[in-house]
């Protein structure tokens, strides 16, 4: 394993204090129970996005704490839950009275701890459990995973909630932009989670991994690499499917890079889907590049359309100020 | 070779579409002669910067076109200097009659073809020569090559330009920054050029790339791999003894990811640089971190460090709206 860290057990923290060095003007690390929030907490009651997960997505949660967007976040280990206390805790550090929104990805861990949070907390809540990743079939018996979507989420219901809708309305708009959503991915390499030290998965040098989870875990099914043009056509084929996308419908394109794979080539991807969208009568009228849930250092990219309407397209415009999305 | 493409030949054009595409309210691409520039040209007369260099450090130059930085950036084939021809067309795009100002990386392809052009351009030209790494002996033949520190210029350089400086401020500004400015990084592995299809090096797992390039050229010497703490700080010994930087010196800290490192890793290096300035009683009053000067998907990262003083701060300070970098 090649890592730039000195021990696997202090990369979270190294991390996180790192980041919160960077960008103190906009986001405080609470280091026990560890979660990130505002440093400039809203200054008018609004309703407060809490959301968190393991690490290993970064930038996703922490990178989109700030104005217009999440109010904190909580991180688990790598590739882990956050605890109860540390959701507790930071939806104690946020809530100013308008209640509190858990924006939470379809993992059991997460989804039970945040539940016990959610019961143990004072005060209104409610959750939005995200489930975009359609490489599962819809009847799987955990049902389907979070993955890039849960960006789309958080910025949209974000800017809503700064805009003052109420925690019944933030709750109902996140689960229409989940619905909305479909994502997929394919992988090029396994990522190295710090603690095992190895790829969690091997694949050889003619091979990528097709729904491929963000959590090192294999994917639908392991197959021959293949171009950038046919990926971007397998993967666009089971959004389409999944959502029944049709000719003029406008829709919010996301290539989401997972950590290892650089701009040039996820530009190019992007180029492509647009295209393919594009051939199809569909606009894409929003679009979104980088590496923004990764899967530690992995190789690949996924694809998330999100159908918009006027009110989601408004909402996506709004300003947002965190330390890795802005506009 | 396992990367997102179609063919080698199409890599970049493909990207270029898609960054243009993403971002067409910011930029616009000119196919042939290859150039990005501003989608909304400056409304008044203002020194017009015009940068370039090899693709595949993305998001540099193109991701850095937009108020406040530069006017337009020439992409070349991968880690191969763009033509006089486009150079010219870039830079007549551009000028508005306050002059051009060329951005350059000392790299002997890159210096020739912007000599050539600023010979033919009929107008106001000057450019200025960006050489911050300080991995190689400030006696080598061909000069110091230009890393990081290139964006540091551009951005303080595009203030500067934006708030109406003239051509030869701009220029000596750029010199000052290039002189206050110091970079130099350590790769974990090799880029591999997708023409040549597998790593320009070769690093056994338990090695190290010290004082490496960004155009998968061997770096100053191959070491065991080191601890983060141990690698900041031989990074940070190199930059303190180059700039022979005192205690209450007030600096800009950037830590640049080469493309194939996450988020997670560059952050926690970023703390243990921050802690190291501290402990010597430098101040870092400003910080970058992210892939931002990549070596295609290279792991590793860089260090640079820019003395500071009110006016860089400012300029630093003032708003950029660009692609891939923006407050």
């Amino acid at each position: 394993m090649k890592k730039l860290l000195n021990n696997t057990d202090d990369l979270l923290t190294d991390s996180l204090k790192g980041f919160a060095r960077a960008h103190n003007d906009i986001v405080s690390f609470n280091v026990q129970p560890a979660f990130i929030s505002r440093s400039s907490p809203a200054t008018q009651a609004k309703v407060a996005l809490v959301s968190g997960g393991g690490a290993g997505h970064e930038p996703l949660h922490a990178g989109m704490v700030g104005t217009g967007m999440l109010d904190a976040a909580c991180p688990g280990h790598i590739f882990t839950s956050p605890t109860p206390d540390q959701m507790m805790a930071a939806a104690q550090a946020v809530d100013n009275g308008a209640g509190v929104l858990f924006i939470v990805k379809n993992y059991a861990g997460d989804v039970m701890n945040f539940e016990i949070a959610a019961e143990m907390l004072e005060g209104d809540s409610a959750s939005v459990l995200v489930c975009d990743d359609v490489s599962l079939s819809a009847e799987h018996s955990t049902g389907r995973r979070g993955v890039a979507g849960t960006l789309i989420v958080e910025k949209l219901v974000g800017a809503a909630a700064e805009a003052g809708a109420d925690l019944m309305a933030c709750q109902a708009l996140g689960e229409r932009v989940n619905k909305a959503t479909a994502s997929i991915g394919v992988a090029l390499t396994s990522c190295t989670v710090p603690a095992l030290g190895k790829p969690t998965f091997d694949l050889a040098e003619d091979e990528m991994e097709f729904g491929v989870g963000i959590h090192g875990e294999r994917g639908r099914e392991t197959l021959p690499l293949k171009s950038a043009s046919e990926i971007v056509a397998d993967l666009a084929d089971v959004i389409e499917a999944e959502l029944n996308i049709k000719s003029g419908q406008q829709v919010l394109l996301h290539i989401n890079g997972f950590g290892g794979t650089p701009l040039i080539e996820l530009y190019a991807v992007y180029d492509l889907a647009a295209q393919y969208w594009q051939a199809r009568g569909v606009e894409v009228i929003r679009s979104l590049v980088g590496n923004y849930t990764t899967s530690l250092d992995m190789a690949g990219c996924s694809m998330t359309i999100t159908l918009m309407d006027d009110t989601l397209t408004t909402l996506w415009d709004a300003p947002v100020h965190t330390a890795n999305l802005r506009w």
